[in-house]
This record gives C-alpha cells, sequence and structure tokens, in this order.
C-alpha cells in the first residue's frame, strides 16, 4: 500500500507517472470529502505523528545536526497545524460559501441565483525546506494546508533528510489511509528530475516551495512557462532588516544587542526570518557590544555540508565586499561556523542596495550604521521585499510614525521591540512578502489563511438545490458561516 | 489637471513615466483613506458617468456599433458596480481583520499578539477590452475593484474607442479629484508600445487584462518574466461548452434552440461567455431547428474592422476543418456578417480537442452530435479551462449528477437551463476560470470578490495600539468585522 506512496530518494518517471494517477484518480472523492471528515484525518495524522515522535526524532538530529529540544519543538509545531487546519475546517468561513437568491429588482438588471464557494484546485507539489524537517517538510505547513483544502499532496523531499523524510510520510500515509483519505491524497517523491518533471507535469494544478532564490525561482519560471501556467508560491528568504531606533539605541543598548545575538545565531542562523540586517545609529556604540556578545556563541554544526559551502561562499563574497569590515570573524570553519558580525554603513548601502542586502544563509549578521533620520529612511526604502521588517523602538517613539508605513510597503509581518525569528501559526499569521521574499505576496505559507492558496471558486447559476454541493444547499447541511443576499450570516449553532 | 490623467491614444515613455510617478506618489495616501471616503468616491464617480451617459452613449455608439439600448444598459451595469464596491468597502469584510492577542498558553508555545490585514498592493496596470466599451473598459470592473481596493490604477486604453476612453477617463478623473481621491490615482494611457513598458515597469504591483489568448498570453509571459513577478490576470475567453441532455432534447427542444440562438448571436456573439460549442445528442434533430432559427437573424456590424477580420479568419479555419460541415453560412462578410452554424461529432473532438474547441470570437457556434453518455462524458472531459459551462436538462435528469462536477472541474461558472451571456455583478458572481480561460483561476473579474485581486496581507506583531492601522486598532475604530483570537466577530452596530 505504501508502493504509492512513498517514492524518495530518486523517484523514476514511471513512478511518478503512477504517483500522479494515483493523485488525479483521489482528486474529485478527496475534494467532495466534508470538512468534518477531513479534519478527523488531519487529527489522526497528528496523533500519528505525536506517537512516533520518540522514534522520528532521533532520525532526524541524525540527518538534521539539530538538537533534540529543538526537533522536539518543531514537531509539536507541525502538529498543532495539522490541528490547525482541523479547527479552519470546523470553521468553515473558509470556503467563502456566499448566495445571491434570484432578484428581478436588482440595480443593473434582473439577477439569476447565484451561488458562489471555493473548491480545491486538483493535485498539487510541495517542495519540503532542508532547515525544518518536519515544520516545512513532508508533514508540514504546506502539506497540511494543502490537505486541508482537500488537494492531493505530491511532497518532493529534501535531499538533505532523506531517511526522516520516508519514516515521516510512512507515518503521515498510513494514518490518512486509516481515517479514511482516499488512495493517492499523499505521496512522497525525490529527486531533481522528478521535481522538474512534476512542476511541468498538466496533472499537478498548482505548487509551493520553500527554499533558495535560486531554487525557486527556477522551479517559478518552469511553473509559468507551462503551456497551462499555475500558481507557484516560492518562498524565498530575505534579510528581515531590523531598524534600531536612536532613542532604543540609548535606551536599551544591551537588551538590543541580546536579543540580536540571540535571534542572529538561533538554529545556527538558518532561519529564512533570521535578522540579517540591523540598522544603528552611528556612534551608537551598538557593534562593539554585539560584537563582544556573539564571541560568546560557540560554534554549531551546519544543517549539512552542502549549506555549510554555500553559507561559506556567500559569507565569503559579503565580507570582501570592499565597503563591509569585519566585527567579529569572520568564520566559515565548515561544518561547524561561528557567528560572524560584518559592519557597513548606510551610504555604502545606498551605493550598492543589492550587493549588501543579499541574503547569508548562516550565522551571519551585518550591522549597518546610519547617519540621521533622512539616511535612515533612505537605506530602508534601498530593500526589496522581505518576509519580516523590524522596529527597536520606545513609547512615543518619534521615528516609529514614519518609519512604520515604510517597513510595511516592504515585508509581509512587521514587528515591533521584537524579533522576526520564531514563526507563530494562528489565525493571523502572514508568512510571505514582496518579491524577492516569495513569488506571491498575496498569500500566506503559515497561519489559517494558507489554505487559500489550493482553492479557487466556483459559481453554480440556477443550479437546483438537490444538485448543489452541500455547502450551497438551501439547508446549509454543513452549518457553515455564509453570505446571503449581501448580508454575512453566522454559522447556525451546532448541535 | 488632466494632463496627468489623460495620455492616449499613443503614451511616450516620458508622460508613461510621469504617469507611473504620479501613481508611486498617490499610493500611500490612497491606500490610508478610510474606506467609507472611498466608497464616496466610487459613489461620486458612478454619479458623474450617469450623468454625462447622454454625451458619451453617442460616442461609444460611433466607435462601437452597438446598439443605444446595449450601449445605455451597460452603462447601467458599469456605474451599478462602482457603486456595489461602495457597498464592499463599507461591509468591511473584505480586509480581513484578523486579531491574535497575544496567548502564553497557545498549544506551540507562547503566542505574541498578531494582527492581520489586507492592504492594496501598490499602482496596478488595466487593460481595457474591445468588446464591453464602458463595463470593461476604462471605468469597468477591473478599474472599480481597483480604485475600492486602493490601489491607484494606470488604464490602457483599447484602440477601438480611443474617444470614447478619453472622455470617460477625464470624466471618471475628474470625479474622483473632486471627491478627494489623490492626484495620480488613476490615469489613461495608450498604445502598444505603453502597454509593453507599463507590464514590466517595476512600479506596477499587479495587472489585468480581458482580450484574445494571444494578446494575454504575451503580457503574462512579460509579467513572470520581470526581474520582480507581477500577478497578471488575464481573461482570455472560452467557448463556454452547453451540454443539452437527451431528456431535455427530447423534452424542450424548440426552447433550446431559442435560447441558444438568442445567446449566440447576442451582442454579434462578440462575448467572452458566447456558447461556442453546444453538445447535443445524435439523432435530436437539433442541429436543424437551431440552423433555420438562425436563418432569420440578420446581419449586425461587428465593433471593428480589425475584430471582423480576426472574424473572418478563426471562422475560416473552423469551418474548413475536415471533420466540420456547415449548416447555416458562413458567412464572413465583414464587417456585417450573419450569424454562422457549423457542426462535427463528439467522436471528431475527441480526436482534435485543440482543434474544434478555439474560441472563434464572433457570430459562429459549433453543435456537436453525441452518441450515449460514454461519449458525452468523455468529450466533456476534453475540454480546457473554461469562463462558464451549461448544462440544459431537466427535474430529475439522469445525466445531471454525473455531468455536473466534470463541468465544474473545468469551469469558473456552472449553469443550468440558463445561457452564459449576461454576467450579473453579485456578490457570489465567479468570472474566472482554469487556463486559458485564465492565467489565474483563484480570483474573479466581475463581482465583489474581484477587489481581493489588488490586495495582499500583512501582519503586525506586538505593534503598539496607537501606531496600528485603524482596521486593527483595540477600539476598531472603523467598525469592522474581525476575527477575535479565532472567532468570527461580527461588525458593531454603527451609530
Amino acid at each position: 500500500m505504501t508502493d504509492l506512496r512513498v517514492r524518495a530518494p530518486e523517484t523514476t518517471a514511471a513512478e511518478l507517472d503512477a504517483v500522479l494517477e494515483a493523485a488525479v484518480a483521489a482528486a474529485p472523492a478527496f475534494a467532495a470529502t466534508r470538512p468534518a471528515d477531513r479534519a478527523d484525518q488531519l487529527r489522526q495524522a497528528a496523533d500519528a505523528l505525536d506517537a512516533e515522535g520518540p522514534r522520528l526524532v532521533p532520525v532526524a538530529e541524525r540527518e538534521s545536526h539539530l538538537p533534540t529540544a529543538r526537533l522536539t519543538g518543531e514537531l509539536t509545531r507541525t502538529t498543532f497545524q495539522l490541528r490547525l487546519f482541523a479547527q479552519v475546517l470546523e470553521d468553515g468561513a473558509y470556503l467563502e460559501a456566499t448566495l445571491d437568491p434570484a432578484d428581478p429588482g436588482w440595480g443593473m438588471g434582473p439577477r439569476p441565483d447565484l451561488r458562489r464557494v471555493l473548491q480545491p484546485l486538483g493535485p498539487v507539489a510541495i517542495w519540503a525546506a532542508s532547515n525544518f524537517p518536519f515544520a516545512f517538510s513532508v508533514a508540514g505547513g504546506d502539506t497540511a494546508s494543502a490537505l486541508a483544502a482537500g488537494a492531493p499532496v505530491v511532497l518532493v523531499a529534501h535531499p538533505g533528510h532523506p531517511e526522516l523524510s520516508a519514516a515521516t510520510a510512512a507515518v503521515l500515509g498510513d494514518a490518512l489511509a486509516a481515517a479514511g483519505a482516499p488512495e493517492g491524497a499523499f505521496a512522497l517523491v525525490g529527486g531533481l528530475d522528478a521535481g522538474r518533471r512534476l512542476v511541468q507535469d498538466p496533472r499537478i494544478t498548482a505548487a509551493a516551495f520553500t527554499g533558495s532564490l535560486h531554487g525557486g525561482r527556477a522551479l517559478f519560471d518552469l511553473a509559468q512557462q507551462r503551456p497551462a501556467p499555475i500558481p507557484f508560491y516560492a518562498e524565498m528568504g530575505s534579510v528581515n532588516p531590523v531598524v534600531v531606533t536612536h532613542a532604543a539605541a540609548e535606551q536599551r543598548p544591551d537588551e538590543i544587542a541580546e536579543g540580536f545575538v540571540a535571534s542572529l545565531t538561533l538554529g545556527v542562523g538558518q532561519f529564512c526570518t533570521k535578522p540579517g540586517v540591523l540598522l544603528v545609529p552611528a556612534g551608537s556604540g551598538l557593534q562593539a557590544r554585539i560584537a563582544g556578545r556573539l564571541g560568546r556563541v560557540g560554534a554549531a554544526p551546519m544543517l549539512n555540508e552542502r549549506i555549510a559551502e554555500g553559507y561559506g561562499a556567500m559569507l565569503g563574497t559579503l565580507a570582501a565586499h570592499p565597503a563591509v569590515t569585519v566585527l567579529a570573524g569572520p568564520d566559515r570553519a565548515a561544518p561547524d561556523p561561528l557567528p560572524t558580525l560584518l559592519g557597513t554603513t548606510a551610504a555604502a548601502l545606498l551605493d550598492d542596495p543589492r550587493g549588501l542586502t543579499q541574503e547569508v544563509f548562516g550565522p551571519t549578521g551585518l550591522v549597518v550604521t546610519y547617519r540621521g533620520r533622512d539616511e535612515l529612511f533612505a537605506a530602508v526604502r534601498a530593500f526589496e521585499g522581505q518576509l519580516t521588517a523590524t522596529i527597536q523602538g520606545v513609547d512615543d517613539d518619534p521615528d516609529a510614525p514614519a518609519l512604520l508605513p515604510l517597513l510595511t510597503a516592504r515585508a509581509g509581518r512587521v514587528l515591533w521591540n521584537g524579533w522576526p525569528t520564531g514563526v507563530s501559526v494562528t489565525w493571523a499569521m502572514q508568512h510571505g512578502g514582496p518579491y524577492p521574499a516569495t513569488t506571491n505576496a498575496t498569500t500566506t505559507s503559515v497561519g489559517a489563511s494558507a489554505i487559500d492558496r489550493w482553492l479557487r471558486p466556483v459559481t453554480y447559476q440556477g443550479v437546483p438545490d438537490a444538485l448543489l454541493p452541500e455547502p450551497l444547499q438551501d439547508a446549509n447541511p454543513w452549518g457553515l458561516p455564509r453570505r446571503v443576499d449581501g448580508v454575512p450570516q453566522p454559522a447556525p449553532e451546532r448541535v
């Protein structure tokens, strides 16, 4: 039974074809499953993954070099998000069920009976990330939101943790099957060739990716160049600028230095939300404070050799930039680097914004000193799209009111006196942002709204009640909140 | 004042640059405008267009060759949709304001205060269509939804109605300015070069187009190949298949023949929702009935010479297909053709689905005869993405339950015993569909939900109330419906 569901690490063309045929065959039944039943499938998958945690975490530890506590926490996050999507399904608002009864007096002319609901697009492809072997991998956020939407998932394993991928896929696939999900609702595949074939296959209706700008853009381009293009949601990271205002630098320098170092070095700097650039007032002394603290952080292993090599190359390029000075490090001792701190000025950043705002995936930060508000604001305007942007300020900070909209225009999440690592999974979370943070700023890969990316609207005109899908029938058998004749109606009390 | 706002028909590079600078300058103030104030701007624009109708309609008549009654009705539709978006703004649900208060007991670990709201993407580009000189043109649906969203609009005039475009833009621009919209919130430009520059300009954040597959795909490709790709919503038409079931063909042949001929020839067949393909049971005699009725429809002028030429070419290709027979016509007499009816079989369509399901933009229909349910269902599966798909059936029709999901999988709107022309503008309307009907099946270009395409989410983390945008402040000063801690809260009663 697991034959069709676990095809990593190197899926052949014939195997991929079988996986896709099974996904296509599963799509109608999976789409027609009651949300309450899909919620049950997600919860059973979460329970199974929790139960298998003691077996899965050591595999993750061996393959990713991440510590046990982090991986245990990440598995908690992973099963939490499966359960959050179960709540999203039970809530039902995600279907956007909208009913306009026929109205002969409608202002632009007689209106027929029109009823609109969101439906899954069909089979989707999802690429696992290296740096979250659970939460952005086989049973991760994109998988959870797609399964919640009723879209069969073909998951491309990350080569950095092949054994964990296969083990997780087996647990997830068995749990889904035991809970009644159709055969073909989930499959694991692997290999670069399979990925390239997948994104171009007409049976795939949408795709998501978390990883590098290079890899994400290449797959995005393939998806857009198809005879029939598909939505391709790539999350490609960013430098997540943090602005320290004059007032904050004066009032809380130690707290800021401590917070920055902790966020910068968390997970060996291997987060797409790592605060890669810190803008501080010139002469504030923050650089030295940070460098001092950073020197007390020990070396730690990176995820794998390939990432350590990539880190060394990116750090080397940035450290060699003529406008960059080295404040601590640089250390490229693969695979266990010490954190590195680099420095430059806002004037230099304005001269070469592209060169100085490139992401370095690993424990390196760049401190940018600015002279006065005008230079700070100009520097902020030089940033491209970001997943996050942060202000470190104080109460009634004179710089904050003008700074906040500038940062908001460039980011998907804006923080005040916080640090961007540690993305909570909630109803209100947005994990995305303007290009190059992602290829599509209008959706999120984390939080309840992520279900939207796998859905499309369909309107039924004049269709008899007995033929309508349940969300649109007069009796509202699923107990959904709906908009009727323009007026929002809450979900009826459920028995 | 109108200098910057009306730059058609051939906008130079320097003029376009000035238009874009003005749009960029307008974006923050336009985005920050209270929805109630933008609603007022839309209503004043609608009032001004209604008032100028007696002046505008004759211009439209001269340039489009469409009859007065149709154009008057289309203007009513146009101002109606501006007013519907005013209602959408006052309703406020479109902002999806979501507040998650800080929660130390959140299941995956302590949750910070997170608040999410949709914000406009920035300046957008919109291409006017030839066939709706009002409703899908300068002040049309995409303009209405983008202005409602708070996104400055750069509108590319259609060369088929230049004088009307300039006149409409002047009325719209003056009304918006008088109502307090920022300078730069709307501008008209024109010319192929300007359009190509526009879609590639980094200041444009999203775009929409209504027209041919060829033109839409070319602009889509330019938009996706940008260094920073943008959402490009192209609506490119379809053949909108109508299936006549066995039972319906027996019970209501005259009604079906009459309805088909009326919908097929409405507006000289120049609708993207024209029912271009009718599937009927072999031996039902429907072909002959339709041919007979069609022969009684007179010739009528097409929109312009270029469209008449294109129609002649497309019709010529289809009529020359070896599997196609001519049932009435063919008539290519540009610019005033008589309607044409062609016939083929489901078996032939299955042999060459691409060749026999191409849109012919004009008064030509293709009747496809099928032998039995299996052949019908196979033929339906051969269609690519459609704006609409229709069943002509009867009560308790034995074919309907299996047919409906097959059609739904291929279309954005599914009709029962109706005809697809005449797209109502309502809360529940969906005008879109899988490729090649559009480049993005997840949005609509008609109806209240169209506002979504111009918005992206932003989440504020730990931001003090005084710095938050109004939709997310504790006091809810805009009186929005919001989701708080996962629970939907209706809009508070307004004073």
